[in-house]
């Protein structure tokens, strides 16, 4: 005993005071019968996460489900439509209102497009002086069409090669600024979001059982005065990203709709957080604005039987609804509690013996059961 | 040596026992040696988790993927549209079969609008008893139109304001009950599901082998007599989740289907599990009936050029298709089952050593490098 | 001391070397010194972990955001359509860009189908000699309509029963060989994917700094030339993954694209690495060939007002855009790396510490926290 003291003496103690077992014995003895304890709750652990956890945890996975529906009206007054009023079978494209749709806020309409022949958009590569120029049957993969061969007038000034393709052509115009569906800023979305823990009997939605059909109809999130009401009102997400709608309206873009849980099932407290974040922020670096756009056509059949179609390449905005979360289950979460205490008081008293080594791993242990995320 | 054993005859054994190397000499030289030489496997198994997993183990996760085709015709007997038969290109909105699809089961149908003028829908906002009522340009979010400033005649008795918009008005009516494509509930899904291991040139599919394709030109799922067909009926699906089709399919919903994967590649044993729940489960505090509808359009030319369209407001089923599992392979199962053998062994043994504890660390290791779930 | 040293000499050095604080204390004590900081930073990443982690670090786990857009001309010549020029607006289906859309190359057309009464498709169950055979309202899942109960003649030679649907059939070809937007194997993939986390201030995206809007014009991917341009040419992609793009074409499949992230914020080094791989791989032991097709119509009012349309089963490519990644951050990298050396000496020295167990538990800790996979 004397030896290991004196050896203990006449060596740096700060390597000691992990090596020597007398340490431990006198200073913390009600420590040590709880560690005791306490490992075998994680052995016990362990031993069900390889043995029994195999197959069927994973379909216990908390599983999220997300529909959302966006509400408003817009009025469009444009040279070619006329007054024209937007509702959500037309904005919304294409139909669908799960965790991630497209809101079209601005376009440009090309109407009345026919299977026929017209002079080529004027590009390097397609202006021409005579026929020459043009080759029948190339597909420029920039160009709306196939080349016939033919040099054609495209304006009084201009030649340029004719293909056949959908006539007229689009236009190579910059999107109309302020956008077409300005109004859209005024749009709601209500989004429901249902999450699941079967093994646990464990069933949330965000649609919180005090909230009455006739406060659904009415509320609009806010962060201060109404965090939990799960109607969004597309001016507010964006103000909350420092992000100009009607900017964004114009030229399109991406926008996630976070929604964080965190569930104490000790307290059956379980309420989700919102927040908001643009997805296609422009590099710093980088110059060009970010552009979210898309085509699709609109078909009729004319009375002569052609087909015919109105070109709308719609820019407008992505929403991603990305679901987060912890659930921490009883149990787990006693020993996850008395953990960080104890750790935390072995901390503050400077002293580090293996003993702590190990709750360090088994906190990391526990923390890996009870939190689970959601995907 | 004297020394140390006095010393711990003298304190608690219960510490002693991990701070005496002599123990583990003695008592387990065997398990000394298994343990050094399982040392140096983890160590090695962690130098390439640091040292080589860094760029490339993660393009190698488990990539999953799903394709689903509905099979089936419904027979709808409508005053407005008379006899009508459905096939998949007219109820599955929009076309697309991947691991989330809409079916649709239920819908109000609003023919033949147009940009025009009408009467708003009456609501304690739209009312009006005179044009002063009315506000030109004001946009009721909840509205359908642009309020034109004057106040009409909705019916005999009621007058509204008069609004811009798509007319005539989607009726505010619940949805037909029983739903229209009551059908539904024999059409059949049929779900491919591929999984990939690339580094470990690993590739599954949930259509077996011995599955010819007149057996799945027939077979149909079922728990007991079928459970790896990979076609479903739907009613079937919703009797495995004690859901009632015929009342889901007037207002929609959401059902997950689960596919869950447990592969020995020892055994080469890898045959998919399918579970069914139904995701938009209404809160049992809650009243109201979970709702999943979304609203598109069919869009005409009439004869005289003006744009007229169909409102579908379509009810429906949107079916997520959810992929899980675990892999487990050879190499590293081996230490793992040896692993859990050995720690029980020690466990009964009552006798808790370091040795004990770094196992307890290894065998986390080794889950984890061998339970890769599928996202 | 003495007493010691003699134990140890007795018993095996193996056991003893840990166990011993004397061989620490002399041989390495800068090592010791270090280990003891570095001890420290782990507790403080492990409070950290415990104390904070709980409800805000998932929010910032890494999002990744993807659009895409396809770019290219196709030339069809079919008896029925005449010459016909396909466009984005008219092979993407349903209209969207973001990380998963269908690319029809194929397809089987079935013009001015309306609601009435022709012969079903001789099957087994749908030939019949007289009315008896049929059964008024029965819909056979693998049919096409409703049975009227009649027998009529669907050639000279066959009589079946006549079916209210859909008329007149899609015929049960195969789809056109060569397929008939065989161009497509040249058309671009443009894919845009932005990364955030945003606890770190950390947002990059797989369009470089350096790439002018004039490269990204006309730059295309090469795995050797040019790996960082984000446009992808079909054919490429097709080749890289050793299938032909042709055969695809035909029958439809399935097609990841990867994007792999690994940045090291240090060297504020990020770039992209991409790879393909075909999704729906044919199980060796399987005959049939994979094939992804999905059925949807353009419908039309007819003069009479009667509603008609055309059927299109668009066999084609779904494209799944995959991104994974991880990102490490400075502090924690710093220690990282030391650790691997550290690690890595003591395992060249054959030296087997309880130092270097509580390393092996701490890099594990560090990877953890420092590897975060882009979902």
């Amino acid at each position: 005993e004397a030896a290991v003291m004196t050896l203990c003496a006449k060596i740096n103690g700060l390597f000691c005071e992990y090596s020597t077992p007398r340490i431990l014995v006198v200073k913390s003895w009600k420590i040590g019968l709880i560690y005791r304890i306490y490992q075998y709750i994680v052995l016990v652990y362990i031993l069900w996460y390889v043995a029994w956890r195999g197959g069927h945890q994973d379909t216990d996975t908390v599983v999220s489900s997300v529909t959302s529906k966006v509400k408003g009206i817009a009025l469009t007054n444009t040279s070619g439509l006329g007054e024209q009023v937007w509702d959500v079978a037309d904005y919304i494209v294409p139909p669908q209102e799960d965790d991630s749709f497209f809101l079209m806020t601005n376009m440009i309409i090309t109407p009345n497009q026919t299977q026929s022949k017209c002079a080529e958009y004027p590009t390097r590569k397609s202006i021409c002086t005579s026929d020459m120029n043009c080759t029948k049957g190339f597909k420029d993969a920039q160009g709306n069409g196939v080349q016939t061969g033919r040099c054609v007038h495209y304006s009084d000034s201009v030649k340029t090669c004719e293909v056949l393709g959908w006539c007229p052509m689009e236009k190579k115009d910059d999107p109309p600024n302020p956008a077409l569906l300005a109004d859209a800023e005024n749009f709601t979305i209500f989004i429901k979001n249902n999450i699941q823990f079967a093994k646990f009997e464990f069933n949330k939605r965000n649609i919180l059982p005090n909230m009455s059909s006739s406060y659904l109809a009415t509320c609009v999130f806010n962060r201060n005065t109404n965090p939990n009401c799960p109607i969004f009102r597309i001016k507010d997400i964006f103000e909350e990203t420092q992000e100009d709608f009607q900017t964004v309206a114009v030229y399109g873009g991406v926008m996630a709709v976070q929604i964080q849980w965190d569930c104490d099932l000790d307290k059956d407290l379980c309420v989700p957080q919102y927040s908001f974040r643009r997805l296609d922020k422009k590099d710093p670096k980088s110059s060009e604005t970010p552009v979210h756009n898309l085509r699709f056509a609109k078909y009729y059949k004319n009375s002569d039987g052609k087909d015919s179609r109105t070109l709308i390449k719609g820019y407008g905005i992505r929403f991603d609804i990305l679901v987060y979360g912890e659930v921490s289950f009883p149990s787990a979460d006693y020993i996850c509690d008395f953990f960080v205490r104890f750790t935390a008081k072995a901390y503050t008293k400077k002293k580090f013996t293996y003993l702590d080594e190990h709750e360090l791993v088994s906190i990391y242990f526990l923390t890996q059961f009870t939190n689970t995320e959601l995907k």
